[in-house]
């Protein structure tokens, strides 16, 4: 199926939508990022290329690489990753840390940041040089040597993170965190400041689309981690929306508050969208439009 | 693909299972239910049939009948339904009451307790004759005249309600329940008791697989109506397991305590299988292991 | 000490005050009062009469009555209450279904409504006559055979009280209610349409000032049972201000959304006062407010 | 009174008991106490010294500092200091930081350690020299120099400290905490550290049954003041068994983890007792029997 006209004509949509929801201005450089922004990359099964708009401009990725971290530290440690984190929805929000309290320091999934913290945990208790080699494993799956930190966002987070201090400290006094918490967080605040653009994007996560092989075919993951992987982005990777998006959208995906969503079809295809407007869940506004739309037209989801 | 080989040999290695769960027992009539009954029914795309073992044999559909009674009242009234029932998973099910609360009397989604009673209750106020209006619909997706209310069941359910009371008193209190508690009760109660088989449930759940079509080709949901149906079953469909049946599985689907679970594969096949012991979750232990074998041998999972 | 020119000057005070918050609405019979009523009556040790304003007006006594189903209820079946009932502050007045829920059905104490429905359900299960018993046993205490429950009042609970039968089912669903709910709750709103003047009020809860023996010296409960009834109106009286309640007024005592205020200083007086008009917390505004300045005038605290 | 022969015979009682409850063991220091020691001390209005047993050894005061915390605190700042924190019983020891959470980061009251460590953070704004200035206030108020840090106490609670963090960032992640967590918490640590003897201590604790003067006739605090503090010690003194120990003792007090506890009964006694052995409520079990004992016996409490 040719994609671009589709691609094309859900640009063209979303280039006239006066509400773009509202940029994240917890951190100088999200809030600096104009709401015009919009991009659209796909990776077929066969590689092939679709994009629209800003498809080659780098945003910062924030919690996308939530999936990414799971993803390396899955590959080393296996299934003995989920003694330290759970693998459902959280449900709520609002409560996060009186979950983690009332289930004694074992976050629900993941993609919670009290859950993306023990993955960073794990990464650091394994790895060498754990700030490179995580990027480096990022480059890998991208095939691309250009993707770097940003080592100015990942300052801000650092400055502004009393909330995840107190989820470290709290996973610490439960025993859940082997590693000096801010040791800890220095890995994840730089993690969530990863720069890339929607073609880096797409590329990374065909992983996840094609089986647990990269786009030059080496493996990563075997296809348990695949489906596991996917699964938790479908129940669990966009808050509380989560629900919301599978239906609207019917893909694995994640995204984060910098704007980019980040969405597989299993053996079909990979796709990233950005848009920095985020709509009250804290969801890029326009992309979820997009990802709707593209699904929707192409007929091309999970349902 | 010819199935029946694999669901004989799934069959064949559940019989062979000493650990088969526990058979729920807060009624006799469920009780009652030998732990060694197995059963399993696929119907696929082009209406071909597979069973093995007891998939004629009728059992307690419980938590199943949610699903039916969904379809139903989400056809009548549309989308106007989500303004008193969320589509989010409740993440939490020790706190149910406590999560209503906190969230003004709008349950979490349609298949907890709480969000069933509301659906029940939106049948009640759409439906002339509600009881003998919703066996019809089952009836009619099932083509199956035969498909009974279990009195007795019902019965029991009433007498050891005093929790779905309390949900629904609950209700009331925010004012989410137009109708007499009691009425909305009995609605409630009969729809778990309906009695089916695998073949049955099969049956009716081709509908959601058939993008709303049932398997006399009449039109009863909309796909926008089947997608959501699919993508709440998925995300929601397993009390606080469905992020580990979104992984094992890859199917949506819906389990009921009296060991039924029907899923789908949109566009593919509906499934039901039927084992009566429970694991700690309150799932059909066996009939998760034989979906899981089912989806892994034939590939055919949405992931 | 003379108390009347303390009781005059305090009504003064009050009869100036233009903010006197807002008269209780849920049921008609309580929208209906006035908010200019106010009255106050004293009686000390040595039995002296010093009342203020409308102290002979009758108004429903509400959640004051309480503390007297309490007491008839300890009475008769001693410290085995506590095994149905907790004696600490609830501290959460907007989860109280989740403090129930997650306490596994032991309600915090007596005076939340949960407590009071388990204390109502230990009268029906001991009573003869519960109604006539426990409006009998008030009277005694009073010595007053003209002190009667309000129907209307009662049926307007009754037609109102959703939240409550969520909560009495909730009981029932953990084991911690003998008898039917509609039939506690009928005991339940009774206690709490009872009509009773200031000067009924502190004559009843001169009981509790006077280790046990009522105005007749007759004696009703032990030393034991009443410090336990005080211990209780301190830390629980007031609902989320009982912390700021015995820092302002010092009291043992007990609110209801009628506006009266029964309270005691053990081995000193008994004391209530009546003002319909409401804080946000559900306390009568002038009610709390004579207080304060009846015991910081006199120097008649617990502090 | 004579009230040695009182003690004397509390003493006898309390060295015969054999359950002594658990000594505290999450730091060395406090395990290595034995749970032989048994001491109390008792200063009537007319400063007469009663005591028994180990009544002149230090202890760790633990938690008894939160309310010398809070006194130098309120002193300084006056009724602004309950916009940063509340006066109301917490209810749930078990969800601490779930309270918090949904409460906006305003502590429930000033003795739960997310309300000490706000006391904590407005000392540190508003002392010059913090860690020295309040042990001189303590000191004055003892009348006696000798009073000390244990050095090796606050670093161990520091070493051990991942909860206290937790709930330092979680304030300032609500803008409740103005200075550096470190440093709050280096404050903090220290309170809970300073050794006292039971003499000591309800020689300290004589300001609050003396009106705010201390044994040498100073005023360190107003009538109000004093009258709210005492109040809150009566309603959340005793972590969840505030309820159990306002009816069990009926005075306003406070308990430390180390196993002393300090009471008094306005305008009559402060006392203190020390057994360092806990009951399951974290409270010093000999010392709950025995300061029972004492208002029994001696018929001086507030109910």
């Amino acid at each position: 199926m040719d994609l671009q006209p589709i691609l094309n004509a859900i640009a063209d949509d979303c280039s006239k939508e006066k509400e773009r929801g509202v940029v994240a201005s917890y951190i100088p450089e999200l809030a600096k990022v104009s709401d015009e922004k919009f991009g659209m990359f796909v990776l077929d099964a066969q590689q092939n290329e679709y994009f629209v708009g800003d498809a080659h401009e780098r945003f910062s990725i924030q919690s996308v690489s939530k999936v990414l971290a799971l993803a390396q530290a899955f590959g080393i440690v296996g299934r003995s990753l989920w003694k330290r984190v759970g693998v459902e929805p959280s449900g709520n929000p609002f409560n996060f840390l009186s979950l983690l309290e009332q289930e004694n320091g074992i976050p629900r999934n993941p993609f919670i940041n009290a859950g993306a913290i023990v993955v960073s945990d794990v990464l650091l208790s394994t790895l060498k040089d754990p700030k490179q080699d995580f990027l480096a494993y990022i480059r890998e799956l991208a095939n691309d040597q250009s993707i770097v930190y940003d080592n100015i966002v990942a300052k801000s987070e650092k400055d502004t993170g009393s909330r995840n201090r107190a989820t470290a400290y709290l996973l610490k006094s439960f025993g859940n965190l082997e590693n000096d918490v801010e040791e800890v967080l220095d890995l994840y605040f730089h993690q969530c400041s990863v720069s890339m653009s929607c073609e880096q994007l797409a590329k990374t996560f065909f992983v996840f689309a094609n089986r647990g092989y990269c786009t030059r075919r080496n493996k990563y993951l075997n296809i348990n981690q695949v489906k596991r992987i996917n699964a938790l982005m479908l129940t669990c990777g966009f808050y509380d929306e989560a629900g919301e998006f599978a239906f609207e959208v019917g893909l694995p995906g994640k995204s984060g508050v910098g704007g980019g969503i980040a969405a597989v079809l299993p053996q079909q295809y990979s796709i990233a969208v950005w848009s920095p407007g985020l709509n009250k869940k804290g969801n890029s506004k326009l992309g979820l439009n997009a990802l709707e739309a593209f699904t929707t037209q192409t007929n091309l989801s999970i349902f």
